[in-house]
């Protein structure tokens, strides 16, 4: 199987998930006069969607980034990727659960947990993929140097850690804890936006395709 | 990440966002012997259908218009894109809370609203995509004159306020503020047809690829 | 626009179409030790699933054969084509419309009806946009007779009669009327096996892409 | 009709159903402060979830690994093909029909039957599929040899008499015969990482595109 092929699959799931979390919004039965405030108490719905749409669109970004410089796909690779994809599909679940939770005591920091443990398992199936890409011998571009791309992967596992972080935080407030999901998502969003053409998401010191591996310079 | 990916990407939403509008039609539960009539009584459902139906149809032929003339993209653009495309993947929800609420009174106005205020918040994300394309120094098609491309800001300012136009219709009649949408797609659509070849929505002064910059124009 | 990348967006609608029928089909609330006898009596669920499969199956394959002799796309093929994909993304309703009333009585009629009747502007929508094409002076791929183009119109007009009829037959007995839908799509499938390569859905008699048109045929 | 756009729309198809199954899950309406046991009461439901997910995931795989080898499209194929995903669009179907009736006494029976029925029903119409394209006279990349080819065959039937016994654990027991579907497809999986880079789901031993047929091998 090619890479494009796997991507083209990929990026379908992702266009699809991106466009299921709208059924995360639902028309409210409102008495009568009151449709004003019906939809303003369903701001956690509103809000989780935001966040949950960009924490897709970044994860989209990202998964390029990174098979834009593997050149050949394998039985694992495969494996990895539709593990990764798992956590991507079940998103709007999550995501409904802490909308429908936030504001109910105890059980918000349940939901917000599910929420982010559900990012932390997504960030560590990202991490076992390019960790997957790196140490096998022929999986990446040529152009690539693998130190290079090794060293990439320190950022990968601070994105793992920084997840494992909101599953704590989620114990602590589930509104703080979307919150810092949306945080997190705008920075990977704008620490991009900064360094213009790099990589998303973790992956930001990831070679470039045009670094073109140096004959000699081991 | 090229132009064609992103484009890719951008279609696999518009085609689930457009396909997901059938969701907003469910089979009535009718007295026996009634069914003709409970159908009847779903209008809103079906008329809110085909007007969002063609607005997204019409906003992915604009996408198509835009991207077109763009060669390179970069992470502001890639943002903008995903802005653009949370409110391409909200359309169904305002489209089925226009239908439930509009012939209640008082609420049909903020649901009139809502509707209006998704596709204003539309056209201001590809307004703001395309103004960002056009002051940039590279991402536009080098075949694409700038000063042609900066001419056609206007018409999709004129777009933005034909949108805010119909929020203000929302207060006054949901029915005539439906119908008015209506119009505005069939406008671009027969504005297009009239002009056979030239962009849609907005974007009808848009230069063409074929367009070449004449070198010493300037 | 290009042909491929119409193509490319009307195969996305399609897949999506397609794959939502499953929705269709809802678990039974069985009570205890009657789930086989709960699931039976789904059969008109089941029923309408298989047929709409097939008829939207159908549909995609008829619209690869008219757009692969399609060499230019224009703004009104454009909407026309817009126009065909508002019926086929409908279709999911009418098949669970059908299969709710499909034994209730007088209702059952106006179900079936409503089914058929879809179909039927279906084949009005494929019947326009093959004239607008053969008509045209510069769409079709110039490899293809126009004369050759035009004679396949009268099957397109028979494919249009047969869902009139389909409409008069849901006034008969709805039961009846979906089994003709599934005749009439099984007829498709199996008149292009006989004939083996030729295009699907009355468009049999459409030149092939390899038909070249001869010089001087005139 | 080339294998591409086959296989596009197929990969449609499979990217839609493999992301439909999130609608499984279902936020639930837990007591207050009882919302992680009512989520840890759904295990049926993320249990099928996961192992369907993986089982549309090798279908996609496999089908691949068929259609590489496959250079020409026929009519039947393309039959043979639609029937085959009439069982994929099927799926999230008796996912969750076995998810709400796995601890139902005899109706978990009758739930398993149903989910182990539909993958062998896939089986089925995966090695028809096969079958008519080794036996056909031109749809064989010619690169493929057809004996060698047909020698995967009887792998085929294994996977269909596999499903044949899915089927009558399903009467033993509902949980060991969700369990069985999960080795299964665990099975698969890690078969084909063993052998690294053959096709998958009981098409290991089909030809590789890159063995050529040797000339005056017979």
């Amino acid at each position: 199987m090619t890479t494009n092929r796997l991507q083209a699959f990929s990026d379908g799931v992702f266009a699809v998930a991106i466009t299921l979390l709208v059924f995360n919004l639902t028309v409210p039965n409102a008495a009568s006069g009151h449709l004003w405030r019906a939809l303003r108490d369903e701001w956690p719905y509103f809000a989780s969607y935001l966040v949950s749409f960009f924490v897709i669109g970044i994860i989209w970004v990202n998964h390029h980034t990174i098979f834009d410089r593997i050149a050949r796909v394998d039985r694992p690779l495969l494996f990895l990727n539709l593990v990764l994809l798992v956590w991507v599909v079940l998103i709007p679940f999550p995501t409904q659960l802490l909308a429908k939770y936030i504001q109910s005591g105890s059980d918000s920091h349940v939901a917000a947990a599910a929420y982010s443990g559900t990012m932390f398992l997504m960030s560590v199936a990202f991490s076992a993929l390019w960790s997957y890409a790196v140490f096998s011998h022929d999986l990446l571009d040529e152009r690539i140097d693998p130190r290079v791309a090794r060293s990439a992967l320190p950022r990968f596992a601070s994105g793992v850690a920084i997840y494992a972080v909101t599953i704590g935080v989620a114990f602590v407030n589930a509104v703080v804890c979307l919150a810092l999901h949306a945080v997190i998502a705008l920075y990977y969003v704008f620490d991009q936006i900064s360094t213009s053409d790099s990589p998303a998401a973790g992956a930001q010191d990831l070679p470039q395709p045009d670094q073109i591996r140096s004959p000699g310079a081991e």
